[in-house]
Parts: C-alpha cells; structure tokens; sequence
C-alpha cells in the first residue's frame, strides 16, 4: 500500500466517523423531540436506530484495526487511528443515552402531566452544541476548539446540580408527581452522559492533534 | 527490538492495567464503605484517590502507544493493545463512579437517617463481581469467563429496575425523605454504569483473544 493509498484509506476512515457521529447526533434530537411532543412514536424510531449504530461502530473498528495492522503508521497518524476508535466507542454510547431517554419519555406517557421548573431542553441543546463542536475540532483538527468543549462541560455539570436541586424541592412539595419528576432526573443525567462523552471526543482530538496527553489537565471528566 | 523483549514489555503492560483495576477496584469498595457506616473520611480517602488513577491511565496509554510504534505487532499483540487501551479507559470510568458515589454519601450525611427499602450493598456486591470476573477473563485469556459477566450485566439491570420502582413508591409515601431517596437512585446508577464498564471490558477481552467482534451480538450494552 502506498503512502497515498494509505492517506486515502485514513480520509475514508474519517468519513465514515462522520457518518457515525451524524446518527448518534440524530438519535438524541429524536429523544428530545419525543420528550418536547410527548410522541410515542418518535420514542421508537429512536430505539429501532440503535442496531444500525452498533454495526457502524463494528465496522469502523474493524477498518481502524485493519489499517493499524497493514502498515507500520506515523507518529500521527496513529494518534488518529486510537483517537477515531476511542470517538466512535463515545459516539455509540451517545446513541445509547437516545434509547434511555426514549425509554423515560415512555415511562412518562402514562403518567399525569406535570410543569416540573426544570428546562430540560436548554440543557439538551448545550449537550448537543458540546458533541457538534467536539465533532467540528475533529473534522479541522482544531485543539483550541476543543478546549471549548472541555470548558462547557463545568457549564453542564451546574446546570445539572440545579435541575437536580429544583427537582428535589418539586417531589417534596407535589410527592404526586413524583414519578414524573424521577423521569426527568434521569433524562437529565442522560443529557450530562452526552456532555461527558463530547468531552472524551474533545480530550482525543487534542491528543491527537498536541500528542501531549491533556487529560486531568484542564478538567477531569468522567 | 527483539520479539521476547517485545513480549516482556507486553507483559509489562498488563501488569500495570492489573495495578490500575486494584486502585480502581479500591475506590469503589471504599465508596460502598463510606455509604455503609456514612464516614466523611472515607470519602475524602476516595475523592483523593482520583489524581492517582487518572496519572496511572496516562502512563498506561502512553506505554501501549509507544508499544504500537515501535514495531508492528502481529495480530493477536494489537487486539491485546487495543484492549489495553480500551479497558484502561473503562477502569479510569470506574474511579469517575466510586468519585460519584463519594460525593452522595457527603449530601446524605447532612439528612435526617432512613430505612429505605433497597438493597444497595447487594447491588454493590454485584457491580464488583463483574469487574472481578471480567479482570479474571483478563488475566486468564479466558473468553467463556467474560462471557458469564455480559449475562450478568442483564441481572444488575433488573435489580436496578426493582431499585428504581422501591425508591419512586417511597417517595410517594415518605416525600419527606425524597432527598435521601434521589441520592439512593443515583447510587444506584453510578453501580449500574460500574456493570456496564465490566461488560465493556468483558467484551473488550472476547474480542483480544477471539478476534471476533462479538459486542452486541449478545448483549446490548451501553
């Protein structure tokens, strides 16, 4: 395999994470979309979509290691290859969050309706805006937007320590719809998973980019 | 480099992944210890482990990459490397989870004491045997051993539901434990996603030593 070839087989490679990342990105807009409308139906698409990520993941990996294996690769370029392993086992876990709040959007169905003081949909759109600059740093291989995602991560994490602050004091004084409340704590944990997880794509493009190991640096994230 | 100096680094490398799931393994245990007696210190002891294990995964993956650069390993050696690298990632996930916990035996220590009606210790003693197990399935190259954690990742599961249903009905009859009741539930998760990173390295250690892609043939796990 030439050089060329092999530089052209790291471009596919990155293609198809791209592609990847945009069924992950869908899955969790299907979720909230499902949670915003309450439509059962949308919960389903989302859950019908987790077989078609899981055999992505499968494939990319298998090209990755393919690659690996075919010819002994550059300082960077093998920095690439680990980081779009480590990016696609995210991107899976991220359509894995989808199908949970599809399922808690479920569980709510057949509960009481409820206005619970939390704005569970600002919270998945600073989720989501993490994960699509997280992706855009890796298409320009661009550290110092990466480093704006670590940074927001804090940003989710309060927001989450209000909405479960505001969820608490909600049970104590309506126990009635507790249920509905419990549901919501979960989603939004969900939301923060998804923040954690566009922090780890962020952590690997600086690694592979830098190929100084940033992590626990600026931010430890789970 | 020779092929047996090869080898003895490779061997070298598990030892240290092996010392990074005691430390791992550590913190969890000392988590469901503070939770038992509700000792502050014991937290402290936990929160303050969390340094050491993420500087124990940065040397750990800076070895195997170092390890995939120098020459090109055959086959089985690069799946053995890659799960390395990806079962050190799980491990780091697990102190994240004892960390979590911590944190929620803090917030419980402020509230008035319940008897709820969950079995958390029995759960914790769950959570542990997987990474136990998927950690002997590591030692021993034995994929029929990792296989037995991904069937139990579906009986951690169910005990979780079981959680779930016995906190939110307390909730509803005790609103005035509601906060110790929330803490409970989030325990619950952080256990279930302590399973979760078993099965990730169960399947991790199927796929070193088999070849086979086996991840979500019979498992789904997230």
């Amino acid at each position: 395999m030439t050089r060329t070839r092999f530089h052209q087989n790291l471009d596919d490679l990155k293609e198809k994470l791209l592609v990847m990342a945009g069924m992950a990105e869908q899955a969790i807009q299907r979720a909230m979309e499902a949670y915003r409308v309450g439509d059962l139906s949308i919960c389903d698409l989302v859950v019908r979509s987790e077989p078609a990520i899981n055999r992505m993941e499968r494939d990319i990996d298998q090209r990755a290691l393919d690659l690996l294996a075919m010819e002994q690769p550059m300082a960077i370029d093998l920095r690439f290859i680990l980081a779009v392993i480590k990016i696609n086992a995210d991107l899976e876990r991220v359509g894995d969050q989808a199908v949970n709040i599809a399922e808690r959007v479920r569980d709510m169905h057949n509960l009481p309706p409820v206005e619970l003081p939390v704005d569970i949909p600002r919270l998945a759109t600073m989720a989501a805006t993490m994960v699509r600059h997280a992706l855009q740093a890796f298409i320009d291989a661009d550290p110092a937007m990466a480093e704006k995602v670590l940074l927001m991560d804090d940003e989710v994490d309060e927001m989450n320590r209000a909405v479960y602050g505001a969820l608490a004091r909600s049970i104590e004084t309506m126990p009635q719809h507790s249920q509905s409340a419990l549901n919501v704590l979960l989603i939004a944990r969900n939301l923060e998973r998804v923040g954690d997880h566009a922090t780890n794509i962020a952590e690997d493009v600086i690694f592979w980019v830098r190929g100084a190991d940033v992590r626990h640096h600026l931010h430890t994230a789970s």
